[in-house]
């Protein structure tokens, strides 16, 4: 039985909701239950020094945690003066997600930045951020081409991303912070809308898994994304 | 003529919204026009070293915003290893505010932390991170007491902060970043309900002004301030 | 009754030694009684790279306490790895005060620092070093005027600050350490020779204030700054 | 045809050099091929703050690479003043990984590092570090039983670690730095003595893979894991 | 010939001017020609928490330049976020000499501080800093003995410290900034009153030297080095 | 008697391993005993900034040290987040050394950076560090030499360091770590082939010493030297 009452493989309810700031050429508030991240896209036409004159773009992402997103007061990571190895972590994987669905060649040079910053946390804010993260940029996108400055684009497909893990022996879709905290096995999965993997995450908290164990939580997952698809294409009313 | 329209002693439409998060002891969203800052209150029983033992607690504040807030997007304070001096001015500014209407030694041996996160920007980021705040910090002493922790009330009073400043040669209330970045002076006041002062700091910026100058930006600030009062009071459903 | 005996208007002994360093283009050393500050003035050619091109220059100050000026030995901003909060506070604050008085246009594409660096603590140390920085800078200034380098004059007039407060019921002139860290409120006057206000920073410490005490902060800090502007005069040998 | 004309199910030669240094309560240079990692084990009696009095031990690791252990010379993180996201992300790994098998109970209250040093790096620093670091951890707890500080092992089983990857089509083991380069998917395995699974992470690099890619990936690991605990056991002499 | 005039032998004029601050336990403003350092002593109670415990006291220094101490202004150290390779040499330079003649047994479970701070820079600022910083010391230990908080004095004999340099092929004393720029071989000497060496460091620029040109420079640094000890008597009126 | 049984004047066996890694253009592993530095000499055809358009090279070293090389854990710099100033210091005097012997102008416009990281310590690690690296610097530059990038040899001679100090009034050559630690006097000489001094540091620690102490430690310091250069040659197989 899961704390929330929700079966093995039942969502929170998914929100997006666009626009939520306006100065970014993208952004969205999307909530997965009571985790709730802000991300905005910001389009800038200078690449980074060690990114320029190769005829490509960049898609990046930065992460963070307000102070009290979460149960207790954490620390404020501009105040201790440095970004803690957790933030670099998620930050580089949401990267890495949403640069498997963009041609940087068709983007051209310049750079698109994900702003995900966690409102509210009760567990799966990488995955809520990835998952946002999709439509924010495809607003940022969608913008340029309205704009004449893309032509071609870039957005090959959607992305989005799913926890889940083995609480008390069960495998169970979208762990909350209760079950986040206690399960043996904890898996971050980042799913393509052709079917295919970016990236699995799979790690034994207490007890270890098996192959079958692995598959389980992978098959779970795809129950998941095809609903964020769903939420992504309704959010951008398509 | 101001660029929005506005009389010069008009405000922009004030919201605070409360509760906005949920783990937090007090947490409101306010606006000031498109202005708009989460501002949340943590209560922790423990107080940094250099406070302990003097039988009094502490009321202090950080201050932070997104890096897509403006128009262009901003370093992440958290990436760059520092606050900004601005940022660190700013909160210094919040906890002083706030302090001046909490009496410390009723307030015991704990520390209550206002978090600004400014969420959208333009213009006006510290005076409803200070008029916000006051809600926060309100709804968390609220609370202790409801808890049986605090029997004495140890906010003396409501504070309130608004900018007013001379544009195109009419002192005008509540500068939005338009008239921000083109005023001859800048100034922010935090005033308090009994109708004392508890900071004046008044900038020029291209003119300079004279003493008949500083009563007119107060005299405006008066006039902003009441209208905030009030909308904290109705937050608060009193 | 003032802890050092003075009248409510009453400021402590001024002086200003210029050429107190060979090196700098301008240099004093600056006292308000036992409270000494060492200015310099530094001219560089070079701008930093988000002011180049704009056909103006700079003038910006960095400000430090050595950490033997205080009663007790605080930390080294430079071994601790960072500038307080109240450092750069104060380091803002008087480069806008100097720039309140420069035509950046007239300048022209060179950077003026001024450097303030208090010897000695008794109250005061931020509007030394403005008064002080003045007399620097005009002494920097007429060096490249001598020199050919700058035809007009781009200093328009004097500059001055002092603080004032409120002590035991009292508003008094020019607080040493002794008042400021008892007085009630505490000002700080940013005035010009034409009589104009460039900042105004009062804050309440214990007791809050109202309009009718501020003005009369303000018209304390008028007699103090003439004071200044004539101390300022007669180190140039004006 | 892989560069190093491997078949596509070959490991490297491993080599695992016990006591390379004599300080350390555990120490081993292990070799996949031509990456090189130097790896102690230090055992201290003192906890970190959050971790006292709770009855148990910590495992933690840390990592780093030398400036010229790679074909061209990188920044030396002490000289730059931090950890790269990547440098942080692999230590976590390796500290995960160990804890993985060890009883933190039966360990008491005593932490382990394990310092992981990449001498020379040919691709796979992270899986060489977390294999090579489990023989030093086992060392040491070896040496704290026969100094009779531990009567119970707190060791559950091994712990190695692999990485393989989709080359030009072809699921391969062990990748070394030219096909890591340029594999289509990379991914590590962290994998138990009882055939389960610690941690799995597989990144679509150029194409992304599906669940059958993934199951032919973590297959090839058990290959590449079984050797390295055999090595594991020989360089234990076991 | 020396830029200066001055003999190969000849010192700078010393002045060594005590109580140049008030709050510190001891101050000296000392001069080697243009090289002008402010040297306080601070005394405390307090160790750090590596020394506590050991019934012994500790002696140690820091060392700062203020930017326009020089030629062409420097960063400032507090603003950069850190101390330069040379300042942490020369104040770990300063520590070590200072602690050559003291007994920290006999001083007690107290820290005393020398801070040195170069206001003007015309070469030899660490071996003029390590000069000054024994008067200081002196007169804030014989504070402590004439409170009666020490019985036993805990300083043993003088030191002092000189630079000299091999100059156009010649052995000359006390270098100043246009000699050390261009010397050969640069030295530095700290000597104890009792004829003992403390220190020696001697450093080939351009050309090396031999045994034979280490003994002249020694020589000269002795000659040097008894005209600071008197010059420290004499500003504590001994 | 010393603690390892040694004669004063003996040496701890030398050993220099060269091409121990495989990337770099130079790279040696040297021994002095116990003590154990890897140094890898790269060569980069860009010059810092600063250095740029002179027409001449640099030569520059970084220093570190393992956390585990020595008998209890050290920190981590590069998790501290700085250089210790002991690291600071060392890694300054093996550059100089180094460019003691080396013509910038003939080596054209590049760095060569020595990288010396202690593998294990137990004692004159900067000396070993400075005498392996003249071997790493000669075999890149040999390598450039033979790839026709320099016509001319850049390097003028040999340079090797050793230190020497008095030891229970004894003066002795090559301190080992338990002799360093209870030394009365600790110096530092590098030498060159030609019998020139390029630095000499000498250091009292508990007792002072005088000119025929310095003069005695010089002299076991040339026997050190003359067995180090005999090392390097037959290294490189000269």
């Amino acid at each position: 039985m899961r704390p929330s009452g929700r079966a093995p493989d039942a969502m929170r309810t998914i929100t997006i909701e666009p626009n939520f700031t306006r100065h970014a050429e993208g952004s969205v508030l999307i909530s997965f239950g009571d985790t709730r991240v802000l991300v905005t896209a910001s389009v800038e036409d200078r690449l980074p020094p060690w990114l320029r004159g190769k005829g490509e773009g960049w898609v990046t992402a930065e992460y963070g945690m307000l102070p009290r997103a979460t149960h207790t007061r954490g620390n404020r990571e501009a105040a201790r003066g440095k970004q803690s190895g957790r933030t670099q972590e998620i930050q580089r994987l949401i990267g890495r997600s949403l640069r498997a669905v963009t041609d940087l060649k068709l983007l051209g040079e310049r750079q698109i930045t994900l702003d995900c910053d966690v409102i509210q946390a009760d567990g799966g804010t990488r995955t809520a951020s990835i998952s946002g993260a999709w439509v924010a940029l495809r607003m940022a996108v969608d913008k340029l081409m309205a704009e004449g400055k893309l032509t071609a684009d870039p957005i090959t497909q959607q992305v989005a991303a799913i926890s889940c893990g083995i609480y008390q022996g069960t495998p169970v879709l979208d762990l909350d912070y209760d079950e986040d905290s206690n399960a043996d096995a904890d898996a971050n999965f980042v799913l393509l809308s052709d079917g295919n993997i970016a990236e699995a995450q799979a790690t034994a908290e207490g007890a270890t898994y098996d192959e079958e164990g692995l598959l389980r939580l992978l098959r779970l997952a795809r129950i998941g994304c095809n609903d964020i698809f769903a939420a992504q294409r309704k959010a951008l009313g398509k």
